[in-house]
């Protein structure tokens, strides 16, 4: 019998965490937090401070664990996935012991490209509680002083493999692409687009480019490529506009 | 010679306030607060309430205006909409005076289906800075504690209005349907789809409904109806999935 909190907490700057975040976070019994396995130096303590700058309750617990890796011998990507989540999951359950209050911390907002909602799912917990946070989308467009939609209209969000594979989206001019570890904006004919890109949005180590796509773009890839090498890991998000 | 900041405050719950947004709003020599014309009565007060919750900063001083409203005479709609903007801008500069750091505080985020970037760049400040905040997106799928996407795959963020003209959007099976006066997911033919439904999200007066559409969806019109009735005013959201 326990609750569960799925805690979004921005995108790497501890100034995104909401009053309600801080509220959960101390409402807590137990914060279980992922000791490694995320391949981002940065983050990987970052979470801990976070806790550490605004946990009051002396009754919280913080229980790191190790992430399991996934079985590179499961072939199809999907059972492979299962798979992963299905450890993760016997992991927290490990973790948490008899914990009646639950807490987890996710970058972002727990509702996008995210996994920690349906891995909560397979511990079946009595509650499970959603509290939402600033994502990346929005830490790129505040870093470049934009609006996400124009006037009335409508704007996709979906990921480099989908670019890739289908274009630029069907009826819209706005497309915010996440999840690309490949620069997949490459594969579009340049002609007509814009693109805003941020890496580490919302960091200290923030860094962004904007301009027609046919001139910055081979710009953007070899910034990436150097800010990666730098910093050993690299999350970035971009949004294209047509016209 | 100013500069303007523009704070993402969440969506009506002041513990959606990041410490960014407190951070920002004690920055501020002066904060703009529109008094009257959201025509929302609970939500008139809530921004001076969240003022007077974090505000710490005794040189700060807040000044409200009153919004000035549509010439109705001006038939074409931009135009309407353009000269509404100007003069929002206008009262915008005889209230700031000669404040050097002035902050507007937005609902949501400023960059989502908000015209506060547009009006500030009438003003030419020095620099605008943004906070991003928690968008009523986040909200609604806090509420119902649900995924935005489908594992890996891409969503559309549109409108009411949209959504009547067009249909459900095409290459996607997710849409989010925002500025929707009109309940316009009973132009779908609701076969195959499920809507997670939210008035109010993220606040107190809180109301969700979930289900196939085809079962839910004139409950919800109902429902949607009366709250507003009830309350004098109703802001809405709600996920349309298909399969």
């Amino acid at each position: 019998m326990f609750d569960l909190t799925l805690i979004g907490i921005g995108t790497g700057n501890p100034d995104h965490l909401t009053l309600q975040a801080i509220k959960a976070i101390n409402a807590a019994d137990l914060i279980l937090i992922p000791r490694k396995g995320e391949g981002k130096a940065d983050l990987a303590e970052l979470r801990l401070a976070i806790c550490r700058d605004v946990l009051t309750n002396p009754a919280t617990r913080i229980v790191e664990f190790d992430l399991p890796v996934r079985d590179e011998t499961i072939l199809d990507y999907k059972a492979r996935v299962e798979d992963w989540h299905d450890r993760i999951a016997g992991v927290w359950k490990a973790a948490m012991g008899d914990a009646a209050q639950v807490a987890l911390l996710v970058w972002g907002d727990p509702s996008l490209y995210d996994s920690t909602l349906r891995i909560a799912a397979r511990l079946a917990p009595d509650r499970v509680q959603v509290v939402p946070g600033v994502t990346s989308i929005h830490a790129l467009t505040a870093a470049h002083g934009i609006a996400l939609n124009e006037i009335g209209a409508p704007f996709v969000v979906t990921t480099g493999r989908r670019l890739r594979d289908e274009g630029f989206p069907l009826g819209v001019d706005t497309a915010v692409v996440m999840l690309d570890g490949e620069c997949s904006f490459q594969a579009l004919d340049p002609a007509g687009l814009h693109i805003w890109w941020g890496g580490y949005v919302g960091m200290a180590e923030q860094v962004i480019v904007e301009g027609p796509l046919a001139e910055v773009g081979a710009q953007i890839v070899a910034l990436r490529a150097a800010e990666r090498a730098r910093h050993g890991w690299i999350m970035d998000i971009y949004l294209l506009r047509r016209g």
